[in-house]
């Protein structure tokens, strides 16, 4: 007999609309607060998510003992914070990454997270794309044989305004941490980066010391290669491609056309693409949320996990060093 | 300010499902009863549509003053009943299609609708898919110019069991009719048919004196030449493909492949396809609804109306006459 | 040891200059003589042949007995006169499509090649093209298995001059024959057709009582129902696409992009498309004269023949006759 | 009035052969000898050459005052000698890659090259492939805008023999300079790399202390920065993809399916793809000689020329001595 989980989401932003509405469509989930200080903003979201009430703190969250699980899309800053308090109330925790922007910050939290043995589910969503979700089976089971190469290309379509930047961590942290999990989780631990970027259009980015475009090589524990790419810019979209080389061939992850229509004309044949990350990975963003509660309902640990948080904070940290100072950084635990 | 449409799910089963999940995720959507003689199907879904309450009768649903519109997905021999009796009761009304196998039927109950003057949506889904929208719109721009040729394919993964085959009118009713609709929908009406059809493979549909396998030339009112191709069974999956082609080019609607993966190994490049109609057209199943409750709540007439249903028919029968006679069929009202 | 086969090219017009650079190509071939009346043309393809010699008469060719075989591309209404005088002559015969616009001169032609017992190879240069030689490969070692549908496009980029349709013998049996051809080639020989067509942009067309849009309908002797769309004109280039749907899967042959080129821009991405038909099937034009020249040497006979040629003119025959009295034709021999 | 370009082919090995068929092919070439100290292969290639004579001896080719022009296809470290034999003799050379494994037997070729003022091409082929061109052509006439990041491929299907490794001057001199050539040819100068290499499989590569496997950063003078991902062998074929990121949008350059065909079956659908050099770039080897003997016709410098050669051989140089030291290399003149 399936029982319900009742659960909190704390946040009602941008990510937290799309959280709502998915939250809405689980059977087994029924939302209990919606909390936002902007009381505005719980209020919108608040009939999408199906929820019974709504709070301008997360106290209620965190005090309630009838929630069983919350689900945190706040701002950055706030995350460790909410995890802790979450995982102290023994909540499940589903938060939007990153932890936090700062490795010994992270791993704070996230020993806050084991003592007190909660779920624990970091919003790596990508994961759960069908492409690298299919990916990550063949790899496993041996299809690509020994992997040999990877390439991760992230391009947003357009850069964020100069507030974000300026608190976001930089492109590696922000921006290339999502290919530095997929490269994790599609290859395995990396031990070594180096890092070249610059800033080619974003006086943003100059001004704050930051690139727009970065390139990085990895150097996995089983002695492959990668490398992955990032803009902060892309006129045509949201450009997200994966390659993984291996012994036994090759598996491209990359989503396209969006809309399934090819169009003849005098100049050739032309097809769209995607050009927003919700638009490309809105199943995926169900599905992430699909499986922790899965997890959370079974008793099983959810994944990716504090642990993978931790790992591609790491990178990200290394990737940042490396760019500052010329050199390749050794990654060590 | 949105007000909340109270809706009754009339039918419990593959599609009572897809619909209950999709009505689950409107905000302003509250099913107050699903309804089915089988009270244990209503039982499973109505978790699923969020629903307040279960029924063994349709009854309920056309007496409670608290429901503002039906969702009809019932055998499709009880449509015409469900339709007219929804109507008398002043509930808007969304019906699978087809309305019913007879143009007789079918008229007698859109009378009833359009003498009641409530809304009516058919369920021909694929006109919300992201693909024949968008070919839709184009064509409507007249981005293509004058068009001059049609072409549409429609395989099933496999054939129904001999008892819904029976049931089905035969495979120009029960099956191309989508690719009919499809027709009027992109090019406009047609005018004349002529149909070729063999059982090649299925015991069955030679038992029952149906064909598994057809092809039809459709004449449109412009002037324009169409060809729909059928199949009961494809060994890769479902397969939908769309042509218009016009004076300025050609549009194809294809949706491929499934998962977002490329996989290149000894033998080549390969790429997965879609297996299932509700895989394929599931993002369609929930826009149509959603029009629907736009429509409702708008006070606009719904598209595609009784109209649309009622055409297709027709040209699903004269196809099934032409196959018979060996004869083009002439379309008349 | 290779021995060199002495080659009279008749004809110097556009596909006598492809003809001409493909021979010039085999090592085992020396073009003896380039035959035109108009002898600025024979001179202007001699060197691209790397002949030895011009003339302005085909007589040239025959009558030399240091002509082993000849390659004929004269205009449609010689071709049938050539090849009896090449057969009489005793030499191996590469003839252009068609042999002639009516069925009984083809016959009669193709009765004098029989009675030299020359070899014989007409120019349906597709069964040559990367794309359809494996196609037929796959079909016919069983890997499609039952053979059901079959679809075949062909659109040319524009209609051809007025003077030309009108010696044309008309869409079906100038354009469409290409299609007939691999409709025979891919699944076997057509029993009944059906056809129908329309002058949708061409004046000279209509005026002529041709058509530039025209579908077919095919039945094939083992049971399987095909289709063929032609037009004349297709704003975006040379549409030649073909599917063969079978109990075991599907094959589409169809070539695209023409450049290995990928362009994103702000409007999605885009790729461009064949214009010509030398272009699209320039390979093709060479290895059918290769695969001609290697029969002869090896004592084999020629592929396509006599009877292809003659077969695929009869169902084109069939379809026009089919346009014209809106019935469907038996192919009777 | 085409005059005819009189050419002596020197070397009738493998590349020996393609560069026959093609001399063969262009009517204002006459190969007056082909030499190869093999004498049974200049006898093979003789034919395919349409050639006069054959020699054992190169030395007739610089002897006689009837050679217009060379085409070098000897082993690489006689190309040196050749050239410079060549322009003393006043011929126009055309020599395959490379010029010489060190940048100072280069330099000191090409000074020879100058002295002599001979027209000289360097076979970088992929310039004359269609793909590349097309980039090229947009590129330069601004449509992606100012050039950000740059990405090339290049896998070979198999490692060579380790003779051939052992001379060959490492992955980053034999295979990577192609890709370095597309770098410059597409995007501009390089003044900086880094390089990772591993052996991953070959042995052979183990055992010479050369990598089969290698990725390489490079820094563009316009400040764009671009990635290299070499493999001396890939199961699935030859894998040459190139992609170019600009602020208007991206190329990405890559040739596939090599058969137009689509095969659908119960595993989904499949294209095959090119399997060796010679395939993917048959056309191009064509090209750049076409485009070589109308330089020499019409008095123009052919390109690539003795700088490209020069240059790339240069980043090769810094891209292995950076993957030795583990450290960035600038390159400086």
């Amino acid at each position: 007999m399936m029982e319900t989980i009742r659960v909190a989401l704390i946040g009602a932003g941008r990510i937290g609309h799309e959280h709502a509405r998915n939250l809405a469509s689980f059977p087994s989930v029924q939302v209990v607060v919606v909390c936002d200080p902007l009381i505005e903003a719980a209020k919108m979201v608040r009939p999408l998510a199906r929820a019974l009430e709504i709070s301008e703190s997360p106290d209620e969250a965190f005090a309630r003992s009838d929630v069983d699980a919350v689900v945190v899309c706040t701002p950055t800053d706030t995350h460790a914070d909410m995890i802790e308090r979450a995982a102290k109330s023994k909540k499940a925790v589903f938060c939007e990454k990153p932890v936090a922007l700062e490795l010994e910050r992270t791993q704070k939290a996230l020993e806050v997270v084991h003592a007190n043995g909660v779920p624990f589910q970091i919003g790596f969503q990508r994961r759960f794309d069908a492409g690298y979700a299919e990916a990550k089976r063949r790899i496993a089971s041996g299809t690509l044989g020994r992997i040999d190469q990877f390439r991760a290309v992230g391009r947003d379509p357009g850069p964020p305004p100069k507030e974000y930047l300026a608190k976001s961590g930089g492109i590696f942290i922000d921006q290339a941490i999502h290919e530095f999990d997929l490269a994790r989780f599609l290859v395995g631990e990396v031990t070594e980066v180096y890092s070249w970027g610059a800033a080619r259009f974003s006086e943003d980015a100059a001004t704050l010391g930051d690139a727009d475009t970065a390139t990085t090589l990895l150097r996995f524990k089983n002695g492959a290669i990668g490398v992955i790419e990032n803009s902060r810019r892309a006129v045509y979209g949201y450009d997200i491609v994966t390659e993984i080389f291996g012994s036994n061939g090759k598996i491209i992850v990359q989503a396209e056309p969006k809309t399934p229509i090819r169009h003849y004309s005098e100049s050739g044949y032309q097809m769209d693409h995607y050009h927003f990350f919700m638009d490309r990975f809105g199943p995926a963003f169900r599905a992430e949320l699909e499986s922790f509660f899965r997890c959370v309902t079974d008793g099983v640990t959810p994944s990716p996990d504090a642990f993978d948080a931790l790992e591609s904070l790491r990178i990200a940290v290394a990737a940042t060093k490396s760019w500052k100072t010329g050199q390749p950084v050794k990654i060590g635990r």
